[in-house]
């Protein structure tokens, strides 16, 4: 949805709630449901969605009152902050924007930041559309590198060849009327978990030799690296492989990718990538590769816990990760992507993926 | 030092302790001492150092001898990596290169990355030269914007007022030899505390206005952050204006940038900028820029103890910071830096950082 139509509908869903009045019916707000009895795990999307449940917000409501007072302000904000072509902000800053003492009382429209933070996400869904959308944004953290060329909303054009040794920074909106993606000339993306294999592999030209995008979210992706991994999945068309620890911890970072999180179902749909492919490292990979001992590391409770959760997790339940699963839980160590190194510096770039990937030797 | 002269230094090295084995010495290092007595803040330079201390680490000593083989293995795999201009790595990836069951016996040469990441620093101060220099990496968060033109080790030529909306990230090297700065047409560095305030500047293009560089190290700045802002300060000699939350977490981070950290003593001498200004926020503010009540945070104990640990910190010593602690103290609440936009969205850019500079209205 462009700015333009944003700022539409929310000049619709305004006159809706004067219709409301001049017809002396109680205003009200219809917001879809973001509590976790609203999330589910679509097996045919293979995503993490938000449910149809809805849910109505009354200004004439003792308990609902404030919260629709609250909505209309974040609400009418964010129209003014689209129509001035304000720039984006966080949404801390939001807080800070909106947070003042109502004349002629002592309350304060918010008190802190929990108070604007869910009102946020139910004005997103209610316009189904996401914050970035809405020029409210989240700190990035990802870079990347590979043929693409990008026009930046600053009018800048942005070569990811050309990006030196840092490679290119992802900002915090990827949308296309923020980050229009001019030509692209890669047949697939790599996303790696930790900066310092993203790295090496930037110094290997591994993008180049083999025509890829390579892309880092540095641990835990922020909202910006998910957003754009989808965009360049639906968009563009391109397979998508992953690349992680061989542990529990890559490889919910891998759903996190492609499925998403419960906790951000809503913005999962928008951001999830379900065909994304995990390309390793994988338990069988450690005899395939002939791991030396020394890259093994003792897995602590907190690692087999953490393997119980996630065999429980819907998005797990085929053979192969349930397998996956129970092999690591078995083998009784991790191997982390930065030991691959102890094979050589170029075994990474020069053998293990290339053989991966020609081989499809992928896990679901 | 360039990479050859390493290099050489390394062979040196080597070479002496042959020559000790030859005159049927017992064979040893010489290494400057990292332990806490051997810091200090020097008045002088206002910067945070390393003393003359030193330690030998003997070959033929019960205690000392496997130390002593770690760090001529760490030296060797060092200049085995320059040498053969291999690609820079992470000090957990270098543990990983070196980490081997020796053979013939049961003993490794490292158990875990505790006993190389030591090694790592005692190689650094016995060469005086930083990590970076061997290749060594630590993960950089940081962007910036401004007219600055560097060559990248790449080829690359990186021209920081045309990087878009997410501006140039920052690489992990930012030594002359990898990071080349080749034009820099700027009046002085504004390094912001917070991503979502740079952000902000940087869509306003503060830096085009006001012919600076922006930066930002989001909150604790890592390592590559500091060596490059003291290389501009130094080597350009511009001058650095730091601006963060007013609290004591970022009067700690003006602090890191200027004077550098205890634990990180040898690092901070080679990259503390002791010229550094702090342009605020600050306790006087409040009432200069008739900040709102909405932007005042009630300081809570852990805030409190901060500040009482600060005031005894030796380059916190001076009359102007320990007036500003103590004001912070009795005034009970902090602002963070995003809460400009409480005042508007332009005021940070448009009056408050100008009005600062131009009036010199600094903290030293």
């Amino acid at each position: 949805m462009s700015t333009q139509q944003i700022i539409e509908k929310l000049t619709e869903i305004g006159k809706g709630l004067i219709k409301q009045l001049e017809l002396q019916k109680n205003p009200h707000l219809e917001i879809p449901e973001r509590s976790l009895n609203n999330v589910y795990f679509d097996e045919k999307t293979g995503i993490i969605k938000l449910g149809d449940k809805k849910q109505h917000r009354y200004y004439l409501n003792m308990s609902q009152a404030k919260k629709f007072m609250q909505t209309l302000l974040v609400a009418s904000k964010i129209k003014w902050l689209l129509e001035e072509d304000k720039p984006s902000l966080s949404i801390r800053q939001l807080y800070y924007l909106l947070k003042h003492t109502i004349p002629g009382s002592k309350e304060n429209t918010f008190d802190t930041q929990d108070e604007t933070d869910p009102i946020v996400e139910d004005v997103e869904v209610m316009l189904d559309v996401l914050r970035e959308n809405l020029r409210l944004i989240a700190t990035p953290n990802g870079v990347l590198a590979g043929e693409m060329i990008v026009e930046d909303k600053t009018g800048d054009i942005l070569d990811y060849t050309k990006m030196g040794s840092a490679g290119g920074a992802i900002p915090p909106i990827v949308e296309d009327e923020y980050f229009h993606i001019k030509e692209i000339n890669v047949d697939y993306v790599l996303v790696i978990e930790k900066y310092a294999v993203w790295n090496v592999l930037n110094q290997q030209k591994f993008w180049k030799k083999n025509k890829c995008l390579i892309l880092t979210g540095k641990g835990q992706p922020a909202r910006a690296e998910r957003r754009l991994l989808h965009r360049l999945a639906y968009e563009f068309n391109l397979p998508i492989y992953v690349f992680t620890d061989m542990d529990p911890w890559g490889y919910y970072i891998y759903s996190v990718y492609k499925q998403g999180s419960i906790n951000l179902a809503f913005f999962s749909e928008k951001a999830g990538t379900p065909k994304a492919k995990f390309v390793g490292f994988q338990t069988k990979d450690v005899k395939q590769f002939d791991m030396p001992s020394s890259s093994f590391i003792k897995m602590k409770d907190v690692d087999y816990k953490r393997i119980k959760e996630m065999k429980k997790y819907a998005w797990f339940q085929n053979k192969e990760w349930q397998n996956e699963l129970k092999t690591l839980e078995k083998l009784g160590f991790k191997i982390e992507q930065d030991a691959l190194v102890s094979k050589s510096i170029e075994f990474t770039a020069d053998t293990y993926l290339p053989w991966k990937i020609e081989n499809k030797d992928f896990l679901p």
